[in-house]
């Protein structure tokens, strides 16, 4: 098998239409906190401006990865986010997610790769402004993605159906391709409203590609997608399906996924998938009939080189960074220990059951569940900083006596 | 306190001399294995002359993160090690140095770095060859650090006191400091000799700092070190200290360390530290008495930040990448949730157990122990590649039954 | 409070009507396993015959740990259980179930105890003999019962309904009170039957009293119990509820219980609740509208005794037992060790995460889950030992590359 | 082989010089307090008078468990003990000891009992009181073995070797063989003699057989015991050796073993083990030379019977309880369920790893470390019940800021 190739450059669905896999990049804005770059809170993407050379290199390493898509840094990006609670920016919006378009543009020219321009959920919708409003945010980020002529477009990190139909009957009106991707599980969005509706709901906006992103772990988010692609071939609607999870295993979440773990954001080490994990997850995801197969928070590169490993069979080629990676462990064969080389073998990591080196530490933790959301007042936003006394009535709210 | 700033640029020694923290950066071969530069197995440095944006990029993270020291990428780079087993690369080691103190020099001349030349231990020697063999393999790596004019000289990642020796002995040639850093835990080196008796060989072999780096986890190398000292200062002799652990929690290993993990070296996931896990470690090499304070494998720019970030009341400073890091959390007061705004606080993160979210793993492993090391006809080096009837005889010898 | 009263000897429904709460004991073929005298496996129990002075010991703890019911220890005493096989007893089915009431009756009189004569289901109904032949079998079994004038009548570990409905329509016969206890969990029973719908079967069927045993821990029997309620008020039936669990930990059981778990039956010890998860269970059953509440397999004396303690408030008094037991720990308070000393409070007990003691070891198993049950051919009883032809078959299907 | 026999009656001295293998039984304190008959805390054995059924059943179980040793339920029954701190009993000291000399003889007199007298530390020690008057206290209970006519004395449960030598001195004056049994770990004593030269101090006091019990699990105290072996041999002395340690795993102790962990000593539950690690345990116990092999708390009948089976190709015989188990698990041949019936192998249950079931819990504790004992002050005893202002003393300590 060769190592990597250039394909025809051909656009997101006359690939899936095709019957291709195409392979996502990971999530920006937890790789690029690790790397010193995004802040964990407010979670922004001003670095594509401030600090480009920082995102170009993320982008060039999930390209050499195996990732055929660069989606634009532009996750929060939408005006009434970037300065939400005090969130204090050097860069306007329109300049963010223009220096992310040229960034991913110019680096998916590098290779085989497409260019995804991304809008996410917003502060006004949680805060419950009206859906003119709303769509007023997203059809300004969308501006700039013309303006830069992206690829194909994706409305990702929707905790609401409702909000997700708005921002693609948005983008929709650009007549690129439409992805739509929901951060919710199997209970569907935080509603209540099933994965099969919200899939069923979302086709009918205009998406061409449905899906789910973030929150949860692998095998959760497959699981979802296909009641999703259930509810949508029951309802007699066709479509593709994507999926883009967390690196993170999530066993013990409710409906609101990973925010809710004790662990979120700062404590998720534990709970980081191995490369071998993510065989499993892509050949999963694979034989549930989805087609667009990538990650979110928590994926490395090396997490995304490994469901293009994974994959390598059906796509025919293997990923640019296998140059640097022996098959199953099969690099082990060079190591200067003999107990090390008598690792290099498949079974031998198909099978570990991985320490944690934590014995004080349990396996699973019971999540945080304020059974609070968009229409509780607890959840409207606000421009000015948290104030000492906000805090202090959520640090007496959060004491164990309060959510047992 | 002021963000970050510029020291007037002295030596390491006048800085230790003058009780200043020096931070050092963190290991380059795992950070980049999982970026694709760098394979797992052999790994060897060759990113320094076939990728070098890479290498600079990380170079940049560390320095933005606090670190003071930018070690040159040569980690592995001697002749023998490079062309071992099989591997075959494109570029002369010579070429791979030089590049490798190229980029060190660079990014260095862009903050407050010195640049650190470093060698670390040879197959030469596992495999036997004379003393007079094993200093020359390393004084062809001296001979590119002295014409790059670095600024000091590490030996690192020695399991052998007395091949240390040799390197210190060297390196010392040069006029330049020296520091030598070993890779064993309470138990001393992997001949039995004790951590503090070999403190004191390094000490009189000629380095002016001693410590412990990689194979343990963080608290398990003060711990070594200050068995160091404690020889040290025993024997009436004076240096300065310097540790720079795994980002792994090791609490199963034996002598040999994580190396004899079966999660080594791609399952290691779960027992990364956090940055919380960092302050403690950070703090407590503090108080005893250790003032380089760096990483090794598994450390990411971020864990680095948390040692400065935990070390900034005595440094007088905060690392530039604190720009995108709240204290203890306080970014999350920006956060769109209220419960995650109630874990902005110090005592919340320095108090939580977190989850492996992996209930089917156990906390502990048991770790191989061959008990081989130098002198041992198994520990014998080749330059051929690892046959399929070598692997075979090792793949038996790894069944349950032989190493209970 | 006082210690503890002989309450006026009412029949269980007439306690029931009245609100009382009435405790049940724990299972005896566990415990006796343990002390020496029932052999896992078959699970027999003609220790009632051979070994009185045990029975009637276990009896009589329980009695003093404040059980209201003594079980006649007749589980698996139907004939074609007794010699299912191979399994050779020296005493005939009627001796067993005699000696079984007997003792009973012995100890009940010894204080305030109701005797419950028992039949649960039999190797018949798995085989799938007929309705009228498996009826005959309970019919046995009950001719002892009335002999000896039991107060009331358990049918109980059932799996499957259909084998429960037709106990309960033989024991009605009697006239006497009957008891319907189904060893299933949420997913309901072995044919797929929800808890719901078994519940009103079983009152259709003439069942008085209604609930679960074993198979589940407290919390998930206590669930289950919950959802038979709901259908049989749903229904606009009428009935009592009963709930005697497991004392192990079951969070990783599928429908067949901890049948099904690796650990069963000689390594549960890890999953054995303490006397603080007894007073939960206690509570969330008296909570949940159930009054008849007990235990089954693993239970021993103390965790009864817990049971007792928790609704002593509910009760007005406390068990013979508690005389040797302080309340929450207080008995802690003569300790030798002021830090033992210090653990004689509830909020301590009631809070602790207690550890296993076993690093190498995960806190969940995957169960076993081979899927077939009555009408199954795997499931055909048999009068003759196993031979080592059948068990090699067994062997190599338990491969774990079979039952992924 | 057999299934038991009766040997004829020798004495303990004349057993191990022939090299036999003496098997102890378990630990009454807590097994009674299971039963309801013992309050943790005090731990006193007035139960031997008060309730002589239960007390004469757990021995029973013990002697058909296997165990050649029948020891006088007289576990802290010196008369300082038995009003220590308001403990406030019916019976007098004499009467308790009396009792239950005559339930050990009567039930030794059923099989191959030998009865063994017993003393353990006193209040009186750790209160500082003199050699003249802790040698008292063990006086008075001799009297009553003397009387009795015991076969052999122990003096059991001493966590300083200087209050164990006084005990030996006073047993030895009966010219009854005499064994001595502290409760430390490989740490030593609490005053920090080494377990070798405790050993030799009690060899030297007088004692034949010396060894370790409670405080630490099997593998621990084989390797205590060891040490002990290691002493005796090395001073030129010669004696038997003995180990009776907890039921429960201690992986996460400090010198003062279960009773600093925060699970002591009603939470233990998930550490208890299995029968399978009593087979280890005894086969390493036997390995490392000892030949007077039981248990202390937490053994059950079963754990006993598991010692002498896996021993029963060295002694020649079955224990009488092994009627009701099949080896290794072969009882479950006879099970109804074909998966069941597949766990019926050695290698299936010698290499299971048992889930916990608990998975917010962690695997290992942070032990207590107050470090404290006989010579603080805060371990000095009293006769009248602690004080509610003691306790909240004690409380307060107890915060987790005090003792990190």
């Amino acid at each position: 098998m060769s190592h990597f190739k250039y394909l025809p450059l051909q656009g997101v669905l006359e690939r899936l239409d095709a019957g291709e896999i195409v392979i996502g990049d990971g999530g920006f804005v937890f790789a690029l906190e690790k790397r010193g770059y995004v802040k964990a809170g407010p979670w922004t993407p001003e670095a594509a401006a401030e600090h480009p050379e920082a995102v170009r290199q993320l982008h060039r390493e999930f390209l050499r990865a195996g990732a055929n898509v660069m989606q634009t840094f532009t996750f929060y990006a939408s005006d009434d986010k970037l300065e939400n609670r005090g969130n204090k920016l050097t860069f306007t919006g329109a300049q963010i997610n223009e220096a992310a378009c040229d960034l991913a543009r110019e680096v998916a020219n590098e290779g085989d790769g497409l260019v995804a321009g991304g809008v996410s959920q917003t502060p006004s919708y949680l805060s419950c402004k009206s859906e003119i409003d709303v769509k007023a945010i997203f059809k300004k980020q969308l501006d700039v993605f013309i303006k830069k002529n992206v690829d194909f477009l994706i409305a990702e990190y929707f905790e609401h159906v409702e909000e997700a139909e708005w921002a693609v009957q948005v983008l929709k009106e650009t007549g690129k391709p439409v992805a739509a991707s929901l951060c919710i599980g199997p209970q569907g969005d935080l509603h209540g409203v099933s994965p099969g509706e919200c899939a069923v709901r979302l086709v009918k906006a205009g998406a061409q590609i449905v899906g789910i992103n973030c929150h949860f772990d692998p095998m959760t988010c497959v699981k979802t997608v296909k009641m999703m692609k259930d509810g949508v071939e029951k309802a007699g609607l066709k479509a593709h399906y994507m999926v883009q999870p967390l690196a993170y295993h999530t066993p013990d979440c409710g409906c609101q996924g990973f925010i809710d773990l004790p662990e979120f954001p700062f404590a998720l080490e534990p709970r980081i998938l191995s490369r071998w994990d993510m065989h499993k997850y892509a050949r999963e995801a694979y034989n549930a009939g989805i087609r667009f197969i990538g990650g979110c928070c928590g994926f490395e590169p090396y997490h995304i080189r490994a469901v293009a490993e994974e994959l390598a069979p059906e796509r025919g080629f293997l990923p640019a960074a296998s140059e640097k990676h022996g098959n199953w462990g099969a690099g082990l064969e060079m190591h200067t220990k003999p107990w090390v080389r008598a690792r290099a073998r498949r079974d031998y990591w198909e099978n570990l059951k991985p320490a944690s080196g934590r014995p004080l530490c349990p396996s699973m933790s019971a999540p945080d569940s304020w059974g609070v959301t968009k229409g509780h007042t607890e959840l409207m936003q606000q421009k000015e900083a948290t104030t000492q006394d906000q805090l202090k009535v959520l640090f007496d709210n959060a004491a164990p006596s309060k959510h047992p």
